[in-house]
């Protein structure tokens, strides 16, 4: 494997924040309920941002951040299950927005898991070209995919973006990955449901685009199965996890993150959270709490850390890396 | 570049056929109209089937012409700009259907290059992993996107699924590659177009889902850019034009594959065409054409072709590769 040098991160995220009380005005809930089960005081939603204003953002400011000319970079992966388009992707529009004409872009959808899926594949093309370039960037407008209605789900998602400018010359570099999906067990958490109007044959069932999730079925899946793949990647990388200074996890549920500290034996602290700003924004929210922790200073040149997905699939997947 | 030896191609295409005649019956169009300006005579909708269900007909069909066990799948992509739900993906789908429970699944996005795309990726990700089998399908249900009240479009898409399993051991390589991304011209091509209930703020603009296409601006760019992508890419492979057995296009259009044989000086014969059986199908449509060709042993092991996708994005893509 060549170098992986993260050389920027960044995040963008709508201005209007919606607090756990402005929802309770629109649906029978609370504060206090949402909060001690997901961890979650507010989120953003997107008023006159979308998905790829979101991404462009993110992007613009990566480039600025790392001093690089949007000509020189050579790939630009969106991880997203919430693009304003079918086509054109929004990996394609942030290309077009920012000018980086050298530039291969396409979207990938592997939902929560998007940004870590999104790294892995980005790793593997830098790997393919010698001196070069990447973006990846993970961003979500769910609340597209929002149920208003529905109590259950609508408190828990919210919109944000967040990624990394990554250079395969540099000190950084990948060390484990591991990667996995359960098809089988897709249908606990499924969104945006897209029918056509039937105009030859049977009348197909137009159920609605919202999320539709089995709470229990997803924390269950995400408490049994992330431990096993942050040890097995710890394993594969050849370390202990507590050479591991900060493990940064997919944002879905405060309580899915300590559960994952317990069983893994490393102390929560090692395990940031920031949830309660923001929700659950799928495969933007290890990139927002990334660029955060860079932007704070917790995270410095040498660390290793571990980015762990999971959700919508179902999938899990982490890297282990030295920043 | 290690080795990228295509072991089996499969397609996989909807039951129900509508033909010109049928569409007339429904819109104000004709058979002479539509074959005249696209060369298509009929396409399949899907009734019963699905992106999902198409994808996995695919799936399954590969490990069976390959003799291959569903474990020994170590990546599955899915190209598709029509995904029956955003998560879960339909390559995950697809991976719990056909039970390939050490693969990594996920799909990409990059509309009538998806497959260009995906085979990209997915011959970077086995160079990645020694001794590794990976599926690409592109894979489509172009009908949910179509509005029926408009016959500018409706007559253009249908429905289908192809794709190829490779293996990064056995004589098969690629020989060049030449993707771009023309984000700045995105507009030309729309579809899926997605936005959510507001709850908070303003009131968004609800365009519909459905395609709207700027036809002579995409067709200016593709006889534009592919031949310029063909060329490049052959450069680059270092080979004549006429070292080419087959240029395997996106089927698009008729007359955009006779002015881009044309553009790039080769007899028409060497650019197939069924188009007529299948509209624009997409991501899916090299991978249905390249299956029934190898079906029909016109493409034998060590012939040199050209695989093209160009479209939504905007995007063109090349791939040369010895089979």
């Amino acid at each position: 494997m060549s170098s992986f040098s993260i050389m920027a991160t960044a995040k963008a995220v709508p201005e209007k924040i919606v607090t756990n009380d402005d929802l309770a005005q629109i649906m029978d809930t609370s504060d206090e309920w949402i909060s001690r089960r997901t961890g979650i005081k507010e989120r953003r939603i997107a008023v006159s941002e979308t998905t790829t204003s979101l991404c462009a953002k993110v992007a613009s400011q990566l480039l600025e951040k790392a001093d690089v000319d949007a000509n020189d970079i050579d790939f630009i992966i969106v991880g997203t299950m919430s693009s304003d388009y079918q086509t054109p992707s929004t990996a394609s529009a942030v290309q077009g927005i920012i000018g980086a004409k050298n530039a291969i872009a396409f979207d990938i959808n592997a939902a929560c898991s998007g940004f870590v899926f999104g790294t892995y594949t980005l790793a593997s093309l830098l790997n393919s070209k010698p001196n070069a370039k990447g973006i990846v960037i993970g961003g979500e407008q769910l609340s597209k995919l929002i149920n208003w209605q529905d109590r259950t789900t609508a408190v828990l998602f919210g919109d944000g973006a967040g990624g990394m400018l990554v250079s395969n010359q540099g000190d950084g570099e990948i060390l484990s990955t591991n990667l996995k999906n359960f098809g089988d067990k897709g249908e606990a958490l499924l969104a945006g449901h897209m029918t056509g109007d039937e105009q030859f044959g049977e009348t197909k069932d137009h159920t609605d685009h919202y999320f539709h999730m089995d709470g229990r079925g997803v924390f269950n899946f995400a408490t049994k199965n992330v431990p096993v793949s942050i040890k097995e990647a710890a394993e594969d990388a050849n370390i202990d996890l507590s050479d591991i200074k900060y493990f940064v996890l997919h944002q879905a549920n405060a309580r899915i993150i300590k559960s994952v500290a317990r069983k893994v034996g490393v102390n929560a602290d090692k395990f940031p959270i920031n949830i309660n700003h923001y929700g659950n924004t799928a495969a933007a929210s290890e990139p927002i709490l990334l660029s955060e922790m860079v932007e704070n200073g917790l995270i410095t040149r040498g660390d290793i850390i571990a980015l762990s997905g999971f959700g919508g699939g179902l999938t899990t997947g982490t890297i282990i890396l030295r920043y």
